[in-house]
């Protein structure tokens, strides 16, 4: 018999799932529609029926992570989670353990992220570390003395929401100048619109609809030299290093991975977030920390880091 | 025989020690002049000999913490202390042992700060809880998982030197907009003399010379209704706040202790830090963290803190 793992990652429109091993493989993978269950019973059904038809007569399923948005590790919750379909606190680790009678861990999927990366990716000798997932929003995995940081609230790791502009951009938290209206795909969307409001500077971006405008598109028009995409990079490499700084200062970790759509843009991205962290760091840091991408490859990336959850919380 | 550790804080001018038992009883306290020891083998056999001379009869020491600028706790070092007689980077921990053969734990004053609130103060029962130490600069103790955070480099833990406003103060660290150019005693007294400078409000503070003003002095004004000194004192506490607040968004604490000179002005900051971090802080924190003067009297806090240190790792 061969131990596995499910590795679960519930999304506003999709949930999907796989089997993995200890070392990483993703034996089987498959998905369902997270919309088409309102019901949270019905969800939960559907989902442990479609994880064990994955599972073959030579595999022994030992434990279930799962990524979420709004996810209490400490309750193995979900809470008010708006993109999702159910309403209130919702027992998801509870109503699963009924289903299938083995450990299930709950987290976000930053957090997520983060042990995926310690368990499977690049942070794998690495006790103090931090992983940024650049989305549509900025999430964060903080891993200090080789734990996952959670807080007293189970919340911690918000570093997209920490104020990097007094006064600055409208955050979808109802408040002002967060760090992720900045250092994220929709933040790089929103500086090429600054850019294009103050400058007179010719862009083939003054061609797109804001509305169509993405973090691909600005990257492919700074590969191809646009000013206004190279200048847009060159400020989200800053304010990320900004953010990245002030993390430093906090809990001082050995790398900080990027992750997600933001960072396809490769060196146009990296380069610049180094050097504006080298610049701009305290002495005492400087030279101490790597800005590194993640060592695990998106197209899997959420069902290896929940299985990692999963992995991780077995050995303890 | 009675079991008990010696506590020492070492300072730029004074060097004061103290025998505390298991309880935080201070049992015996004295004190040496760092500065009349330039060679450190000197400093350590002046050290040795005067916290030997407090152990009586019935004591059995079997441990000593050391507080001290620039320390490094995992090597058992001081590196590079601007206000320290000593250059490069002294071996203390290894010093103290050849002349003391009980283990020697070294840290800087605000980790010794964290551990004194966890072990004698006011986080006896938490896991999770910061310490800001507001004096001439601003120092910060943060406690994860019930662990001082050192990161990798055991320097983690520089809240003092976060960005807080982009572009604005000149910091000792040769920076811009560090947090303790705004939230400490001196912050204070340059907010005052921003306040004077900007506007024509009457305040008895114009009367005083700057290199004379503390943050003493305006906390009193403050009382007596001074109206550049409340606005002063509010706008330390709302920069207190979004520092505070930047804080709990990376670790999310169940308190935040603050301790030193500022302090004493009590309600007059205590107040209006709490409202504007209720005010300002990101929905999901909101009322999940308490914010608090220290537990430990500030007259022996030093000694009490660098005690802790030794006790909390003789437990371990």
């Amino acid at each position: 018999m061969k131990q596995v793992v499910a590795g679960v990652d519930i999304g506003g429109t999709n949930t999907i799932f796989g089997l993995v091993d200890r070392t990483g493989k993703v034996l089987a993978e498959s998905r369902i529609l997270t919309k088409d269950y309102p019901e949270i019973n019905k969800f939960i059904t559907a989902l442990s029926e479609a994880v064990n038809k994955l599972v073959k007569k030579d595999h022994d399923l030992i434990g279930i992570g799962i990524g979420a948005p709004n996810a209490n590790y400490y309750k193995g919750t979900i809470e008010l989670a708006p993109n999702l379909p159910w309403k209130g606190v919702v027992p998801l680790a509870e109503l699963m353990k009924k289903k299938n009678s083995v450990p299930v861990i709950v987290t976000n999927d930053a957090n997520a992220a983060a042990v995926g990366e310690m368990v499977f990716g690049g942070a794998r000798k690495m006790k103090n570390f931090i992983v940024l997932t650049l989305g549509t929003g900025l999430g964060s995995g903080i891993v200090i003395n080789g734990e996952v940081v959670y807080g007293h609230t189970a919340f911690a790791g918000e570093l997209g929401h920490t104020t990097v502009v007094p006064g600055g951009r409208e955050c979808g938290c109802g408040r002002l100048g967060c760090f992720e209206t900045y250092a994220s795909a929709s933040g790089l969307v929103r500086t090429v619109l600054q850019i294009l409001s103050e400058t007179r500077e010719e862009s083939s971006l003054r061609d797109i609809p804001p509305s169509s405008l993405t973090s691909k598109i600005i990257a492919e028009a700074a590969a191809g030299k646009d000013p206004v995409a190279l200048e847009a990079m060159d400020y989200t490499a800053e304010m990320l290093a900004f953010g990245i700084i002030n993390s430093v200062a906090f809990s001082s970790p050995e790398a900080v991975f990027l992750f997600g759509g933001l960072t396809k843009a490769g060196d146009i991205l990296f380069k610049p977030v180094r050097k504006y962290v080298d610049m701009n760091i305290m002495p005492i840091f400087k030279g101490t920390v790597k800005i590194l991408p993640s060592g695990i490859s998106e197209s899997n990336a959420a069902v290896l880091g929940a299985a990692a959850l999963a992995w991780n919380e077995l050995k303890k």
